[in-house]
């Protein structure tokens, strides 16, 4: 096998294609820091891409979302399917080396070639983390996994952009989850394909699904009401059945002819967000890199410039767009 | 008076100078409406702004945000100053009519000229919430109001453009709010300059501060840890004292030399989130409104065309900048 100096795009796009481990490890890295090669790699494979079963997972930190995956992996195997796991949680287990006790849980799943589990950072990352966990997602794909779950942290709006290239969003819960609970009944957060109620041997477990289960109902509009499953990561018990609220998302998706759609919508909505992000990234670097935009922000500081005239000065300087988002001459 | 259409800039500037309601409660609706006459108001008062204490209120949804500052008025009011509140919370009673019975609470409030309460959408402002919130502060400040409120929901990191803009950041929490409790000892939250932890009459209310408490006891790097206080908005208790915190929070910024940085820190922030947000909404824009960018979009979703590299295209068309962030002619 090749070393991890050795990749060519073709041999790497080879490996990424056989699902050969070290190919997709190095192809994420190599998406992770940015590099020209993964480009040219994605681009190469995209064509074969969108027979993955993309799940996504967010809920906050601590209800057991890693320990979940973990314990999904096994009903999945059964069936014989092959599963990738992308973590851009930062709070995630499978980001640290720290926590013994899952890792131990997990070894299985390590030595297992069916399975390919990898956490993501993008310190720096000039499309941020939405486009590091599309490239990712692209990547296993490619290389054959039935089934990739996404892993992000989050009780409010911030991860949408990530958790939007899924196909089934899976919120996870757990008794004392109040303020998630808040946030779904005030409209702040969006109502997922799938809850999981996770830690079932918690006194408070039921009341939690209860309370979950009445703020679903008032929704009224969608024909489609998210099941609520009942878990225990640890020892397994409901996860089987979660498995199966998930694969179900995905039937109805399919036998609706709305995942066409959603993806459609999700590609959408994904290119935009990187966009954005690389927008947000090229301005930044922008200003620090130009005195005079340098000089605006002082101004600002120093109160002689209103905030909105440097911001301004700053389209017409960056993007060239002015106030209409008419395009100007360059300087 | 001036009714509604006969303000000027020169009238609308002197009215809100003055501290004059309706000329406050106009120029935040054109603020809201990005009316260009807002932007040339803001313009002309920004040398005068810089004098009000901006106090961010954050939490989830329910924990009391919108009482606790009613509560946090009484105590303002006794001490002689004036106060501002601006709700960008879609889920604050503020921006209801249908919590008859905080409406009644506030109702005192309303009627006293040295308070002025609004709450503010900003659908399909082009700067979006970040800079309509910026403006609508810098209005209050200018005329003449020493308190301003931003009620800001959020239990994460989406809300962290909003309240960006506050010399002290306050973070309510109640029994239940486990996942924001969580999302603290991960890190995910940052730590506010202040923590009450409402609805103290529950139960649980001292172990959940004694749980924050000791989340905080493990930052051994900053030199200040939040205060934490047990409130009861709905009665008045505690409230005071909270208020003595907040107000203490900035005797520290000033004492040691610390407010000026952050002001020149959010300020910057700001120009940079209101910037993001315009580049974003020119972008969505210009794609909506160009056949051949569909055309881009349509070729992702065939999978014809990699997202990337249709992200390539885009921002050499919409924003003239090529992958390494150089600017591109026109086309």
């Amino acid at each position: 096998m090749a070393g991890r100096r050795e990749w060519t795009r073709e041999t790497l796009g080879a490996g990424v294609r056989s699902g050969d481990r070290r190919a997709l490890a190095r192809a994420i890295t190599l998406v992770e820091n940015a590099d020209p090669l993964a480009y040219d790699l994605v681009r190469d494979l995209y064509p074969e891409t969108g027979r993955t079963f993309a799940v996504g997972i967010t809920g906050p930190p601590g209800v057991g979302k890693s320990t979940l995956i973990s314990a999904l992996v096994r009903p999945i195997r059964e069936r014989g399917l092959t599963v990738g796991v992308i973590s851009v949680d930062p709070s995630s287990p499978f980001s640290h080396g720290a926590l013994l006790g899952d890792r131990i849980r997990l070894a299985d799943h390590f030595l297992d070639p069916g399975v390919f589990i990898r956490s993501m950072g993008t310190r720096g990352h000039l499309g941020g983390l939405a486009e590091a966990t599309l490239q990712a997602l692209l990547i296993l794909d490619a290389g054959g996994k039935d089934i990739v779950f996404l892993e992000t942290v989050g009780t409010g709006q911030s991860e949408v952009e990530i958790i939007d290239v899924a196909d089934t969003v899976l919120l996870v819960l757990m008794p004392g989850s109040g303020d998630s609970v808040q946030a779904l009944k005030a409209g702040i957060m969006e109502i997922p394909d799938v809850i999981a109620v996770n830690k079932k041997e918690h006194p408070a477990a039921k009341t939690m699904l209860n309370e979950v289960r009445s703020i679903l109902a008032l929704d009224l509009e969608s024909d489609r009401r998210p099941p609520i499953v009942l878990t225990e990561a640890v020892t397994g018990e409901g996860v089987s059945e979660l498995w199966d609220e998930i694969a179900g998302h995905r039937d109805y998706l399919v036998s609706n002819g709305l995942l066409d759609e959603r993806r459609r919508r999700n590609l959408a909505s994904e290119v935009f967000a990187v966009a954005s992000a690389r927008a947000k990234a090229h301005l930044e670097r922008t200003v620090a890199n130009d005195p005079e935009l340098r000089r605006l922000l002082d101004e600002v500081q120093r109160r002689e410039l209103d905030p909105l005239t440097a911001v301004r000065a700053i389209m017409i300087q960056v993007f060239r767009i002015d106030e209409d988002g008419n395009g100007t001459d360059p300087h």
